[in-house]
């Protein structure tokens, strides 16, 4: 089984730019957190684009489903900003026959405390586990887009009717 | 769904006492990573031991056993020493109706670079959505405790006929 | 000897707000900094601004004045940004008998590969061994105010004429 | 003005060996310590040894003495192991016209929380601006090596008469 990782963007990607006094999202942090994970899974991680996830558009969505449809492997795992995490999770429910896991963080990669690591770690393993269809990986559970929203105060997503 | 998590010691939880000049079991580890990963879940955590699992004796195994029978929740994590994680995989599977993840890392937790918080995020969400049965976390895939082993010279576990 | 910190921002307490996509002056860094480093030394922390030293003003820079001149130390550490630290330092000459060291770091403490550890324990050791005068440490040297600039493209303070 | 460090061991320098069970000298940390310190320093770090300062020898000791003496450098750091720092420290003190601080840490620089990169900061600016001599640089202070004492209780080195 081989696990395509496309990164769009997101704070889990953010990094600080010290000439610019701002934190800007960088490289793509998922390919190094795999790394240090060790782990022994055949994978693949596919930048499509650096954007906060406010700043993305019907396109940009439109761009990331014909990837992952397109994609060859039936495991598919999306790092995203969490702001929009559940609109572009929607965008993706026509594609058939992938297991597609959406996840991101709240905190950086880059930042010592971050959920990035443990978040990567459950979307990686969901991927591999759920029968196809679309889902959302964050705060330690699965959510399915239909039925969850970002809590912006509480800084965690949550089930809803 | 409230998912029970056991740490029995192993690397996972190893910590340097300056003291003693040495790197021995300290406090479980999961219950730190869980809070810093902001999760949602309903979860507890408890310490049966804090042992190398190459010094876990039938008789641990069998405390570990039944601690694991007797709890309330289906879902099941185990925090292990990496060594002899298999054997105590095996001992288990004579519980049914639980769906249990055995976990552990190759570098402490307390560790900079540790598999330890991308490995418990594997676990905890292998708990929420494998059938009842025992397997085991480790290096980002999910294994069945009879066809994996631990491969010392790569550290790494592999899959096995 | 009681070492007396005041912290005014910067990059060095810069942390990341999700509710804001963005990245602002947060609590003071060089507390935790120096609990963590385990240190013998008697000393105080407090915070006079939160500023990115872009920002700071002339009133700004007086009231750091009036703050140092007041303390009852004699040996003072000051964080601020980096951008217009020299330009603090210079406000500062006129101090009589104390010893005053400027640092910061170009990434925040909060970052996995930051400098801010390494330039508190710089400025700390600096406070108690040099003669009464202001200067920066920054970049592993101490540095004369009069001649050292900020080098942006290189995210380095160096010498200057 | 180059600076010269050598490295002998100890805590600072300790890794986790998972195939080993156990927790030994490994590389040099220094080097990379100062390399994200993103320092302006013109340095070079040699080893000399790896071992656990309790092991160290008169010999060993004699070897450590030679080498700094022969440097061409006047200001040298030494990462050695906290238990014996004392011993070496006097065994240095022949050495004419040269700045020598010892310095370690009583976490390994891998750790999450180490102290290591603090004292490193410490030990490179006290080379720069101190009297020919040797010194000891932990916990935030500089020592007499005569006048200090490694408190293992607390984990801390304190001044004594």
């Amino acid at each position: 089984m081989k696990i395509k990782i496309y990164t769009t963007g997101g704070t889990i990607d953010k990094i600080y730019f010290d000439q610019k006094s701002d934190y800007q999202v960088g490289d793509p942090q998922a390919k190094e957190v795999l790394e240090k994970a060790n782990v022994v899974l055949n994978y693949e991680v596919e930048s499509i684009m650096r954007k906060d996830s406010l700043d993305l558009t019907d396109g940009d969505r439109e761009q990331i489903r014909a990837k992952v449809e397109s994609a060859s492997s039936e495991s598919i795992v999306i790092t995203h900003g969490t702001d929009t995490m559940v609109e572009t999770a929607k965008v993706l429910e026509s594609i058939a026959s992938k297991t597609i896991i959406l996840t991101g963080s709240m905190y950086p990669a880059q930042f010592q405390n971050s959920d990035a690591v443990f978040n990567i770690g459950c979307a990686v393993t969901a991927a591999q586990i759920l029968e196809p269809g679309v889902y959302i990986a964050m705060n330690g559970r699965i959510f399915d887009p239909h039925h969850v929203r970002k809590n912006v105060e509480l800084n965690k997503f949550e089930e809803i009717m």
